[in-house]
């Protein structure tokens, strides 16, 4: 039997980084190796699973990447596009996994890991959640099954009343895959607004609507409407931590493989271009 | 026992007459007494049971109002708002009730039509159906009861992809209904469009999302939506024939009234004001 | 302006107790003033917040209702139907408010909690989530206006793999009230299993369906089926802690109540037979 | 260009058979070649336009199936397994299209059409709509996707009230999609029944719930639930022509085969083991 997975947790001390540490604790096949925070944080030197609520579990919180890395074998990363860049090339030095699951990443920050790609075996998405990455997969599939002429697609999102944006990353991200399938580009056919005097509805157009309210975590369907018929696809996430469970799968997997910048996508097995 | 209502469709030629010829041919306690159509329509002289795919049923199509209002009990009417207003008036001085589903009433409009309702018992809704009736009613009842502090409010509708306008007249009710069980005015506190960097959402406000798709009928929900619980009140509609159901039972309510004008709120005893 | 009132949490160490500890915490208007747990529990002299997760507030854990009764203006009570009817006699005694939301009461702990109702304020319910109360509201309402001949009630639910009872309490709740709403008595008329050769539906019967997967804490829906319409009322609950802040919603009305026994209906000004 | 393909619709007299006339006589690339009754039919001789509300068509009602065949390309057939059989023979004979939307066929049927498929083009399926059909499909996938320890599977349908069975085929259908989907069988694995103590939720179960009321056509969900969150894949069927659309979609298709017995899922390139 191989020996279980040593995480890393970046970030250790936010909401996600803790929320990593007890699903990491709590997942057969994986131990928390390091906890690492940022240079000079008041939680060095404290137990990982004190900041995690899980009571004493041996694993001190550190400032030093470099000698959390050392003898893992992935780091899991919720952190901003600069550090990610950084932790992509400690982990390239370190032939470990890394699992990047931040947002917001620009053109030089994806070029940087690109670059660590050749040496580590990275997996990122913006959606680390296992049902919204197979859902991207089914949204493809349905939307080239079903074909423009008859059948028309809208995304509707619900958040909480603190979300600042609309569409969701996750709604674009739904729409994008609804966009692959049909072999177009999104931005070129999306409806981000209807009011007043609309006209009928354009065909091949895919429409997006939001919202918002209460403290809903995230629901999101995707509607292929036909004459008669209407398919949806849909997800719900009840609790954030999916998205822990998700990055720690991800390690898991990419455990096994060759250098190479993968996708949830890949991870779960769900690929359709491969 | 009661004789059955006689009731009298004008517009019969349309689809919301034919309609409403299948279903009084159909109700318990009503009976067709006339069909009318526009002066000279190509219809006249044939058996309204037959425009409406009955078979023959004895009732010959007219293009005389005067004469099918004489020993009626009843009009339904679904036609435009200036021919409305002249069968108000003759409705009133056959002191007989008149059920009017028209929309897109003026002031000047509505003046007649109040002004009938000194003699006629008249029953005006924009809906119909009883379950939008109905649930405009639960609508204004929760929205009074879940204070806006905690409970956000959103409107959201789907329709065919032929539709034009957005958001549907039904949504608006329901905002309306909303509105006022806030004791707010809707056009004040709406949010008809999300898209962007929206900041988060205004507290009080009352969203609206819409969907349009295939060859939807109308689907409408209202989403109460508070810390950690949703309360979704929904309308679907899978048939157009219940405008024409609502409409017959408004008559046959309306049939024991006193003179005046009457909501299908009140014709479902469902008024929260009395 | 009046003082705070001062609330006691009874079963302060289990999930509900802390839960209450955190929102009364956070409750404008209400403060906690004593935390009780059963005789010779290891918190005693703990600090209620530090059980609770919200670091030290001052108010140390006890295990003697007397003492913590003394001083309070009511207590929240989510333990068991023994304890409860002891706290209820504590409470009347006191002349405080006592809110019930303990399970499971049988007819001999129902008597006791009446009498004591005749000196304590007493507001009891087997849910005491604002939404779920409020939509047993709607049911009755909606059950009565729309008639049985015409219009068939179903109620479905979904809870977590791990529930080991079906239909839910709060199902069967929201069935009572659409039973209420048609004058008619549920068990006579609910049908709760539904496989192979079933016949039509029978006219006038209450159906339930049960969902069970994965996490989700409590899905609700009654739907009312007509000819060619559905409504369809909905409660989702994305939390545990409604419970607990309909909790302390019903102790700040009751404050201001004469004695007597009231429903979470009574609290929220939704009780439809006044 | 390809001449339009000439299509036979048996059972012509049905509701289903009229539902074709209409469908085909509003398809580019297909033609009513001949609209088949039974034996002594009193259709026979009548227009077949104007027994499916289209007016007269040109095309007279037969009772002789063999002539109707001659020189047709292909006849859909939603009669009964013993007329079908006979059907599949004489398509054989006259090595056309034969698209069957039959359902009870029982072994000895099966074998008949499977010894026609040596000659003829034959598809079939248990619902020949195309979003169910695709909705089988991706349920496969998200059933293999997501692994049975951390995911629970439920199937939720609702019919009209006038339904003598449940669950409903294609609630089954789809069942047998998630079962295959995991590699077990349907039957073995199934719980149709919850009331009462029915103790946890047993892993990898698949569980279906019943929903009856009103005039509903048919509403398909399943549920896939994980820890914290829910996939969900729908279908909604607003009105039976999608089952005649689907139809002639599949006879259009076969007409370019070679001889064989091929699936909606085979007509729509949906077949997810080819």
């Amino acid at each position: 039997m191989k020996d279980a997975m040593k995480l890393v947790v970046v970030g250790a001390g936010g909401r996600m980084g803790q929320a990593l540490i007890r699903i990491i604790h709590a997942t057969e096949g994986a131990t928390l190796h390091a906890a690492v925070v940022r240079p000079g944080s008041p939680l060095v030197g404290k137990d990982a699973g004190d900041i995690a609520g899980l009571g004493p579990i041996g694993v001190m919180v550190t400032d030093d990447p470099l000698a959390a890395f050392l003898d893992a074998h992935g780091v899991i990363d919720f952190t901003a596009p600069q550090t990610t860049t950084e932790f992509a090339a400690l982990a390239a030095q370190a032939r470990i996994v890394h699992v990047i699951g931040t947002t917001g990443c620009q053109p030089e920050h994806e070029a940087k890991i690109e670059a660590a790609a050749r040496h580590a075996r990275i997996v990122k998405s913006g959606n680390m959640s296992l049902g919204v990455n197979l859902l991207s997969v089914l949204v493809q599939q349905a939307a080239r099954a079903l074909d423009a002429a008859g059948w028309d697609i809208e995304v509707l999102e619900m958040h909480h009343k603190h979300k600042v944006d609309a569409p969701s990353g996750t709604a674009l991200l739904l729409g994008e895959a609804a966009a692959k399938g049909r072999d177009i580009d999104l931005a070129g056919h999306s409806v981000r607004v209807r009011d007043g005097h609309t006209g009928p509805r354009e065909a091949g157009s895919i429409g997006f609507a939001t919202l918002r309210g209460g403290s809903v975590i995230g629901e999101h369907s995707v509607i292929l409407a036909g004459e008669g018929e209407l398919v949806t696809l849909s997800h719900s996430a009840g609790d954030r931590t999916i998205f822990a469970r998700g990055a720690v799968k991800a390690a898991l997997w990419a455990y096994d493989q060759k250098p190479g910048l993968y996708s949830m996508l890949d991870a779960l097995g769900l690929n359709p271009t491969q």
